[in-house]
């Protein structure tokens, strides 16, 4: 049997780590998914005016105390992606391909996908579009399939995929060097659309096209509405009031996932109701 | 003509100085009442802990460090108590006893009272009891009047209420020593009861009772529904919406005045909030 964690917070920025931080100091067990970098955003901050107490700070100088913050109390983070959650009555389970963590209480603090999605991306979403492509690469054995990556950890995607399938196509959406298995093609170009009749059928680029049986779109972060089947969402948000809740009980969200203003102390603050309100919640159910 | 500021900010804590700080990176016109030690809640706190990014500070610390901030930022605090503040349509007025200061937009950052209300406070308000007395103490020319003080504040309002009114009577809820003109009678006793027949006639003490017209009750913060007519409160807390706006249009809240958690994060996080949504408000607006 799984341990089941009180607070499983999902996401490392801000948010989940202030969530992180009440959550602990109330003595709940917990688990916080994300990167070993933190945040993404933050770190790519040039200067900080705003965050209260610690005034003009380089998003790399926060990042560090943080990081500091958090050493200091014992918290570590779980280095997965989690693909879905699913609320199972009394847990939830998170889900990182084929394992699963249990947890009575989720903490969403995804941040926000600042990428539009393409063209077709979301038609055929389920029909040859996917966005965990360890979760579905079996379903493409022999097959041809196209990774378009955002990040370089897409790159280490691509190489399983390619173990399991006939063919990979790999587009990168960034510059740099790729460490891809020999065989995998790569592509630098422009995707135009995702196309097909029903599922998909091929990627049109700014210079050609590729006929593929599916593509996995990897992106930084996966939208709350495909993470946690059933959330209620609004304006591409999840949908909380003013103590975090969202629609699901026992699942609460926090930061940039939740809606504007997208900053740092917003953030923070909303992940320490957040958890606060998580531990309310424990008290009750347990 | 009063000069109309953009911002009007009611409290010095972490939610006020957060909209401060917010605002002014924002350019618009700011004006913040509060105290010049900020907030005694948070001067009075030993160790806080889950402020992230600076594990481990006292409450002190974590002041002067606020300090820091908003002076490198060219923001000061006015220090002067907002008796009431009435929306005029296109602004709102804030009084100071017989001054009033004028601002497009308001931030309620005034915190939380814990101080329970004494028996009668309630009932008797407006019919005896007050809580600004250098508004209300003309009323009182040659009669007898009663300060229960919760702060040495308390002690120079009762020395010019001592100018206007018969006899004043001065209960302090704190220890000390007390700086108060001598025709002042200081009363060192708990109090009972603020008893009446339709109207305020006497306090009734743990050691006897004195006859009285006027009963001023004079505390750190002043309830939000006396502060600002016709605002909604929902359990003693201004009800607000997840960007921190109240039912009146162009009055924003943040912070313990609007609910637990009451926890710095929460309120510097929401003060943000509250400052970038006033910003919005304005550009709306002008």
């Amino acid at each position: 049997m799984n341990f089941r964690y009180d607070i499983a917070i999902v996401g490392s920025g801000p948010a989940g780590l202030s969530a992180a931080v009440n959550a602990k100091i109330r003595n709940k067990s917990i688990i916080v998914f994300g990167k070993k970098e933190l945040s993404n955003k933050l770190i790519k901050a040039p200067k900080i005016k705003n965050y209260l107490g610690l005034p003009d700070i380089t998003g790399v100088q926060l990042k560090e105390k943080f990081e500091e913050h958090i050493k200091s109390m014992g918290i570590n983070i779980t280095p997965e992606n989690i693909n879905e959650i699913y609320a199972m009555g009394e847990y939830f389970g998170l889900m990182v391909n084929k394992k699963m963590y249990e947890a009575k209480t989720i903490i969403l603090a995804t941040g926000i996908e600042y990428t539009k999605p393409l063209k077709g991306e979301e038609k055929f979403l389920g029909r040859g579009v996917g966005y965990c492509a360890t979760c579905d690469a079996p379903l493409y054995r022999g097959k041809i399939v196209t990774v378009i990556g955002y990040n370089r950890e897409a790159e280490r995607e691509a190489n399983y995929v390619n173990e399991l399938v006939g063919k990979v196509y790999y587009i990168p959406m960034y510059k740099g060097i790729l460490e891809l298995d020999k065989d995998i093609e790569t592509i630098r170009d422009n995707v135009v659309e995702i196309y097909g009749n029903g599922k998909v059928e091929k990627v049109i680029l700014g210079n050609g096209e590729i006929t593929t049986d599916g593509v996995f779109v990897l992106k930084d972060s996966i939208s709350p509405s495909q993470l946690v089947p059933g959330i209620v969402v609004e304006d591409n948000h999840v949908k909380v009031d003013v103590d975090m809740n969202t629609n699901i009980p026992g699942c609460f969200a926090a930061g940039d996932c939740v809606g504007k203003p997208y900053q740092y102390m917003k953030a923070v603050g909303q992940g320490q109701t957040a958890a606060l309100n998580a531990v309310l919640y424990l008290d009750k159910v347990n």
